[in-house]
């Protein structure tokens, strides 16, 4: 793995290195750590990377690990940079033959996300989205429930994303996280919408097996200055009649990071949020509750991806770990020349699928709220 | 008192006498129980009731109660018929001297609210809307909060109610509960709105101390052949500038009795459910999350309304209670002649408040979710 | 009924006398309110009691109320009274004639608690005891799990009850609750041990059907100038091999009213606190967490003992009101010379046990926490 | 890092694994992963290492590395193998200068714990035993809460250790987790008891900053035919005055891994249990309870270890991965020559402490459950 971004310092370089890493797949062998070469080249250091593969740009690492012999070279990329700095890399790294590993919202317009779409499919190259809630068990057992049919057919969702680390204008501070994200020529047309906005509505499509059909949205700028939202409320309609509600939120004081989603069906109903991502709750017409845990009773196999024992809580950094362990178990087989083991993740097309809705968003608030679709 | 409805077997009759009775400060006097006369005798008799008192009609009772002497005719009627059965004694009663209590929504159109506003403002009468859910000790902890300023400036609200016992098509078997409540000769114009969405309103208006200025409605019909909404999705703005979604639903499969409301400020944030009534949640900008109980330390005087001390759960009879017990309070002051203590409880505005809710949210669901003034 | 003990102001008696008019069975027509006839007087006029009714005494009240023609006189008296007030009254009724509910601990001596029950027996008079979280509809639901045998052969139990409100020495402040339970001659034996840890003991036995054979207790004198315990610890030997913990504790910082208890079998094992008391969780060996709530899906006859519909929380008054409801249905079944409806619900023999629960760790706690049987 | 035990298939093998390299401080370069040399080598090459380190035998390893250079030899063992080898590796590795972390119960026998504990003192090399739940930032918070004076002065202590996956005869299936547990040889004098009440006597101590002064124990054994303990109950005496219980068990059905702790002190308590290990509930006498998370507000700087922002769970992994941190900045600093960080983690002497626990239980369950010094 080469990683471009993710520098020392940097919140999610970090968090990538850590989950690419803990199932022993997956090394880094070099980087582009900062658009600062000596930046990078200190990050790579103190990662223990060897001088010669800690490059200067991200162009310079992806032909320069080209010409290395294969096997030796990295396999594929991962970018950890903020949103405008996704598109470049992931073009060049296809274009030049490497797998890609993607953080969200996958660019900062629609064209860009087609064309990384094309490529994709043209070169058969893998190209994984890090929507990293996917990745815990109790998300695998509910999407799986539902695809089932233990819930019957969906009639009502609820989906919200609330922070409050924005309450305040810490992009007036020293905060880095912050200064980026309300900056439009570095995240684009949304603010929460695509920070966060996306990792809602990538989570309700994943789960329920169903795609938002239209929306219709009323977004917040409630920092002083802010152009961009830190705030929205959305209604959607999804494409097999189901109805609900989506909310998210940068500026919901004293909120930590509370994703969490609801899902009503014809038969039964579930319940679960990523701040206790170890309990699922499912409710029915005709029984109790009853409340599922990663390597309890009753599971899917799909929802057995767990590494420890049951009532051994896993976190954030395992449910990120999962999506690389998969992208590598993928990957890993296709250069065994073995037939691939179809493990699952969030792909270029979820990505398409995240910028399309945050422009839908965009114009339905501009447009008053109207429905618009989701297409 | 005299109550109209709540013939032996009904719900919610059994629930207004329990709740008028608790605090030892009402009695039932007289009763009109049922439209079929005989039904209305035998329910009197099963309460304890002289025959004389039970009444063949609300008419019979308020015209005959009246003639009784001062001290032994009843002070007010309660009325705890299905929604359409509420104007017409609540008129009734105002019109020749009684005070009210009255079960919520307040009447079948705005009209009719009106005309129950200008009866109460030109009488001075006492009348009662028995949003029971402002009765617990934690949404008056929660109310008083905000009104204080801890919370600072409010910009979010979320606030549902979630039910799912017409999940299935439970109106045509022998549930009487349901019967009514999708007919709109009964129920009015609103479905679950009426019945659950118009408490929402009412516990965000309530707490916040806000109103909402404008509303975009998307309702849902999901039981087969039902002609009123069982489900909605709501945004709303409110009259601060602050945004928000509701959500109700009497379809969402498991849920029991599902009202929760979370409201963020520019310093705080609160959190309350209405099935675990006995907690508050509070979140901060730089402080842990502070959990409030009934009883316990740091309430407000207005939070500090439980019977029994903290740790020792009340519940929903506990909350109803303490919106008869406010009422009779202050009956009780104004019959002595002694200033009014001035209880507080939902009122006749409060009433005319919901049912301009329903009209507004049907509106904007006829003009495909348009922002609709509510005023 | 009539009333010994519970004058305004009392907790206690104003708890009983809620709990008892709740379900519109029992009606309080007399009382001796308080060793001072003056109070008693003056509290029963608060209560709306004519004054010939007040008396000055329990004597007086059983012996004047016998005299009263049947059918108006009182059928039975409830004893409110601090624990060395209990015997007098409860023996005295006992052989003029009248029923019996009583708080507990029931009397201060085995020996005393003995002649009650054979004055039970002897006059087949009825004698509750309120050992009121019996009454929740969870608790009903454990038993009958138990009973039926849904969790196998029971292996292990943990029960506690904590409270904090003792934590300081509030018996040096005018907290009159604190004052007499720090006071052997009024209290007894046990302070925290009578006071709370019979509820503990009496849950346990209620809840597995089994009986403690032994116990070793280590009890804690924490508060300044103690006499009487504050705080226990104390080992378990049931009567079919089970083994557990018991602690209670009225300086646990903090803690409200924390009694909560765990009983695991071979099968299956469930969860209920007090201060949560609409909720029972269950765990198995081979299927996932089920939670059961009143009014919900699955649960036993015995347990559909809630007045109001699932998810509408009942609390501590209606868990105390259904001992009284049950009470007094068998009662009116046979002043009606009926066939007893068998309501279940603590009986004097309960009383007894809860009386030799503490004396068996006082006397276990005095040699050094040896084994001590419980007979 | 050299492995001793821990191959392939091994779950607490893994688990080191992963925390050991969580963090990017330490490198697995050589292990004798089983005491079958051909499964030893086929996990080594499993985990990429060269041959010539996947040793035999852990004298092989110790010896051979031994002769190494510095810088290229392994640092340090870490001995992840039941019980019973845990004593031969550790004191071959302290003989000849290698550091050691170990799994607990450190030794069989209090003699052995001993001599470990002399060659430590003697040598001065590190010593980390795995007492894993330390790990967590809430429990940093708490012990540094009671450190402060918080709390006050500790008065009562709960803690417990609840696991159902024993409650079936499970070491008769091919479960190789149950199999050497319940035999002697391999588990030594107690089965719950040193496998998980170890790590409930530690928490305790650890968490309170006290020492257990005596004990009276009642051990169980449920499962047929089991010679070893499966279940325990204890009373315990802390040398502050404190008193409080233990409780144990792998028969308690249903429970997955439910290790919790309440300690209660004159001014405060705290609250924290494993399976929801990012709060830390604490209670005051006179304000509201308190709900700490790591990264989140008001936080000791001792509690500050977590890797990802509030409201991103970390877990067990991450836990168990601070001990191999902590333990690795502390030797990394030795081996630059620089002052120690005396990052903090269970030592030898708590190791040694842990086998006095056990050898107490035993001894007190042996003498009727008398109270036994633990000293």
């Amino acid at each position: 793995m080469g990683m471009v971004g993710g520098g020392i310092g940097s919140f999610i370089g970090d968090v990538h290195r850590k989950a690419s890493m803990m199932d022993g797949l997956i090394e880094l062998v070099c980087g582009a750590f900062s658009s600062t070469p000596e930046k990078s080249k200190k990050s790579g250091k103190a990662l223990f990377l060897p001088e010669d593969r800690c490059y200067a740009s991200f162009e310079e690492m992806i032909l320069k690990e080209k010409e290395l012999p294969k096997g030796e070279r990295m396999d594929f990329i991962a970018i950890v940079t903020p949103n405008h700095m996704h598109f470049g890399p992931a073009k060049l790294a296809l274009e030049n033959g490497f797998h890609v590993v993607c953080d969200k919202p996958m660019t900062l317009t629609i064209e860009e996300s087609e064309t990384l779409v094309s490529l994709v499919e043209n070169t058969g190259l893998h190209f994984a989205l890090t929507h990293n809630y996917t990745g815990y068990p109790m998300v695998k057992q509910a999407k799986t429930m539902i695809q089932k049919g233990d819930l019957g057919k969906i009639r009502k969702v609820q989906v919200q994303y609330l922070q409050g680390w924005m309450a305040t204008d810490v992009e007036n501070t020293d905060n880095k996280q912050a200064s980026w994200r309300v900056d439009p020529s570095k995240s684009g047309i949304g603010g929460a919408l695509g920070d966060i906005g996306t990792h809602a509505e990538n989570l309700l499509e994943y789960i329920t097996g169903l795609k938002i059909a239209e929306l219709a949205a009323d977004l917040g700028r409630f920092g002083k200055g802010r152009i961009l939202d830190d705030d929205g409320n959305i209604l959607v309609r999804l494409d097999n009649g189901a109805k609900g509600t989506m909310s998210f939120s940068q500026i919901a004081t004293g909120e930590e990071n509370n994703l969490a989603i609801r899902v009503y069906g014809e038969k039964g109903s579930l319940e679960w949020g990523q701040e206790e991502p170890n309990k699922l709750l499912t409710r029915w017409l005709d029984k109790p509750l009853k409340v599922f845990t990663p390597g309890g009773n009753d599971l899917y196999e799909e929802a057995q991806t767990n590494r420890v024992p049951s009532g051994h809580p896993e976190g954030y950094l395992e449910a990120f770990a999962t999506i690389y362990r998969n992208f590598a178990i993928n990957l890993m087989a296709e250069l065994n020349g073995e037939p691939s083991p179809q493990k699952e993740y969030p792909t270029v097309k979820d990505g398409l699928r995240g910028v399309k809705f945050m422009y839908a968003a965009v114009q339905s608030d501009k447009n008053n709220t109207a429905w618009t679709p989701l297409s």
